[in-house]
């Protein structure tokens, strides 16, 4: 692991005050955005996309991770695989479509034919003597939990089972593989991924960014400031669900203030998932608390708090009676980093009759927009030659300074 | 040399697999594209243009090599000169239009003035002791051969007559000297200039990317797919060009289906030319075959086949009786090639009433802009880290494992 | 120092030829960028903008110098002071405007709340622990001298006081404390900072370039060149000027054709000013030497030559009796230059009725607009692999040669 872990990151990761912003180098240097590909982004699962997607055989779309295009499809036999987008003969990229719909593989160049589980097929014009069965596309390992997607660069990959069982459990009555998606958006934000997951991990800067957000929500309370009025109001929200939710099964997981903890930065786990309550007056996460959709899934009654799910490096998801949003990241330079939102509700509801996006969207896209302003503007005052590493809150930014563990043990090897 | 193979280049041209495509560095990494400038695009001929460009003394145009700018002109005697783009007092650009026509070479910075040979004339304000002499413009070796202009960045370049004879026997009666360029289009190709060389020396992609081009051509076919029908029928074309070519002192010098072997990566030959035919029914290399512009040279029948010349690093030229077209590639970084494709009539054709650009163009610019597609899709698929070298059919690309041999021939020193 | 001036730079250290423009890399390479951050513009006083564009208490703007970024901003106490745009938390830019208004400096990320000498006022939600008093935002040192205001990215600055005597006692009939801001462009030139310093410290180029500078000034002409008409023309108008600006008490003090001798490269002087005298029929540096705006300062007169100062790294201003024009350099890239011009007139001056920017602006923007394209052909050209050093004029380019002794002696480290 030496090649991957050079002496400047050695040094820096020596250098690293705990409970501390990571030192400049780790949010910006070319060096250390390798190594994070190496030993995060390609040995990780990575969160791909939704199921709903890719409904028929030879449905597809590409995931780009870093320089690398992954093809995400569904094979004659109904299953999920992932191919690398990359003919075997000359290295041509072999669907330059962000998704599409396609029987064999072909690529564009000379024609070389692949089947949807990556075999060559028919390679025209070559040497009787090619090694056929060696030249299939490559393929990487594909899993699919309750609708949602996800690969591994690794040929041997971290274990999934207990994390398709957690998420599974939480996710399975939100029928997220009966859902489509109504909207998805694409931004390019000017910042290293672990700026936006760090972002992410803290509701300490909701209160000054997110109006929206903080009106639905208790996460942007805290130990230190959760008033006991507050801690209340929260306890007796958890109470009236628990009675009223009984009877469809569903279970309030996260009953406090404040964020859920994720991740356990010592026990490598990658993924949680849980529900908890909205504030008073709120069945969705919508801009004034009423739904905007048909329910989903199993659900009886708007009445079923919020479903939440995250997994490292890439994804997060919140939904709620009536839609699901999923975020996900994919690394797109060291200050660079490539976000697609994705809102999904009914696969049966219609725009313009069953939902209308100008009403299912805001209060996910400002969320989102608003935190991507904020990355960028951290990004650039960390170029700063005066940056320094500043001490992370133990009342608020607890799950901050977990990614950031979690993700040093990476770096350092403590896992392999 | 080690100063410029350093030890990732040298460990790369090990481990370089023959018969296959390169390692995905040598289409990529500055540090190679650096080696490529120095030893190959400061070492070989490289083609300028055309002399019909610059017909009066003092016409110039310049040509971008890298970050290197090269006047090319016509001195008072009428020759064709080289030098670099360059004031020698504070190293201003002289000339910052890509082509003109001046009397001296002024710099627009101090006024220094240089004679067309590139001699310092002028250097006002300057101390007597300034050693003028030495400070004249740098110029470089530059040949030309039936209206083609070559220049060499090396002081000792490369022989040059055989070149010389062997294109200028076939280029000829085509009157490229009487010639006037009717169009020129420049494209900045977003891939390395050896994979635009390397879809340029194989028509195994023709089928699936060129329809106009293999209605006209035979080169897509090869051994293992030309039918006995196929080759017949070239045989035939060819026998039936020897009856009728006789009298104008033509001859095919290219037979067979297929395309003609180039280069030749043992014995460094850089540069070849021939005359072939052209499918039954084509008079030109245009969209339905007829002749869109006068005829060329000494040509007294459109029937005179098609010639095609190239060299390496960075020609070819297809001219059929009545046109031809140039093209010219420049590296302009690793993953950037600069194009130009120009368009020659007979000099006293004139746009609208002897040829319309309509016709004239599309033949070739859909051919060329095909390939650009290819050869950026194939850069994008190079860039993954999935991506291995691929083997080359040794039907259909020969050519392509010619060049790439003579390619490694240069880097590895071979030829020096 | 080593870790300052590696083995490449000492290189380049020791082959650079005297009397020579710089090699190529001094132009271009990003580690000698990166020298010149660390031992030119971390070390020195930079010019940072005029007192009368933060008049009142808690006015500020921000200077881009490099990837920092410095806010210039007016405290409780009216004091100018200069702190690092950096939040000490998690490192996020606290203003994102170029200016503007604030009572207190707050985080937009988490609402950390600085006062205006940058001391941590308030950090919500953190431990009680927290060593408040570390975290206050980084000051670094900031003069005024006249109304110009320069900070020092290192907090023992180099001596400031004789730099503020000297310029001071000239600026200060000019009255720039009692001005306003009419105009600020700003330009992003592609070329090293030092390439528009070069550029600056000759008038040589002025024939060529610069028609309406030339007839306002006596600069372009030198030893070689000044004819004993045009020296007795400004000895003329040098002798006339003392007699008539006695009274004012004024006196020219730059008195021979060609420009002032600047810097001295020796003894380290990155400061001058002096008045010198415009050309007959010149009141005012203006396209016709007319007056454009009321007089500024003490002048009772516009008959008072012109006022010129300029500072190393990255300052010079041309002001006349109605206005004044500064120029500032900011480090942007290897190959880049943000340069601010601002045009100054009296506070009181109202626009549309005191003065006309179409009036008021021409000379000098014509002027700095031909450099930057001076500057842009050169830095391309000393891109070329052929470009070696070339000679400077010992009539026309001393202060160009002094401006380099000036640089390589700091990067030698010999004021260290």
């Amino acid at each position: 692991m030496n090649a991957i872990r050079p002496p400047v990151l050695t040094d820096l990761l020596q250098r690293q005050p705990p409970g501390h912003s990571l030192l400049a180098p780790f949010y910006s240097d070319p060096e250390v955005y390798r190594a994070d590909l190496e030993l995060i982004w390609k040995r990780q699962w990575i969160f791909a996309g939704h199921e709903c997607e890719i409904p028929e055989p030879g449905d597809y779309f590409s995931v780009p991770v870093g320089e690398d295009s992954i093809l995400v499809l569904r094979d004659e036999q109904g299953g999920v695989r992932a191919l690398h987008n990359l003919c075997r003969h000359r290295g041509s990229l072999i669907c330059d479509q962000p998704c599409g719909q396609l029987h064999k593989l072909v690529c564009p160049y000379h024609r070389w034919v692949y089947s949807l589980d990556g075999s060559l097929l028919h390679a025209p014009g070559m040497q009787e003597e090619l090694p056929r069965e060696d030249l299939g596309l490559i393929s990487v390992p594909a899993r699919a939990v309750e609708g949602l997607i996800y690969f591994c660069l690794n040929p041997a990959p971290p274990e999934f089972d207990e994390a398709a069982l957690v998420m599974g459990s939480v996710a399975r009555p939100q029928g997220l593989r009966q859902a489509k998606v109504a909207k998805a958006v694409d931004y390019l934000v000017g910042a290293n991924w672990k700026l936006v997951w760090e972002n992410n991990r803290e509701c300490y800067h909701c209160n000054a960014n997110h109006p929206q957000y903080t009106r639905a929500n208790f996460d942007h309370y805290n130990a230190d400031d959760s008033t006991p009025r507050i801690r209340e109001q929260m306890a007796d929200a958890v109470r009236q669900s628990e009675a009223r939710w009984a009877r469809a099964g569903l279970a309030a997981s996260h009953k406090q203030t404040g964020m859920t903890t994720f991740p356990d930065a010592e026990r490598n786990i990658w993924y949680s998932a849980n529900r908890t309550v909205l504030a008073d007056g709120y069945l969705s996460e919508t801009m004034d608390g009423r739904t905007v959709a048909p329910l989903m899934g199993v659900y009886q009654s708007p009445d079923v708090g919020t479903v939440r799910m995250r997994s490292l490096p890439n994804f997060w998801n919140h939904s709620s009676c009536d839609h699901g949003v999923s975020t996900r990241l994919l690394p797109a330079g060291p200050e660079r980093t490539a976000v697609r939102v994705s809102w999904l509700v009914h696969r049966d509801a219609e725009e313009g009759k069953d939902y209308d996006l100008t009403k299912l969207m805001p209060f996910w896209q400002l969320t989102s927009e608003q935190d991507w302003v904020i990355c960028e503007r951290q990004q650039r005052g960390i170029r700063s030659s005066a940056y320094r590493p500043g001490p992370y809150s133990t009342y608020k930014e607890y799950n901050v300074d977990a990614f950031v563990r979690w993700y040093l043990n990476h770096l350092r090897g403590n896992f392999a």
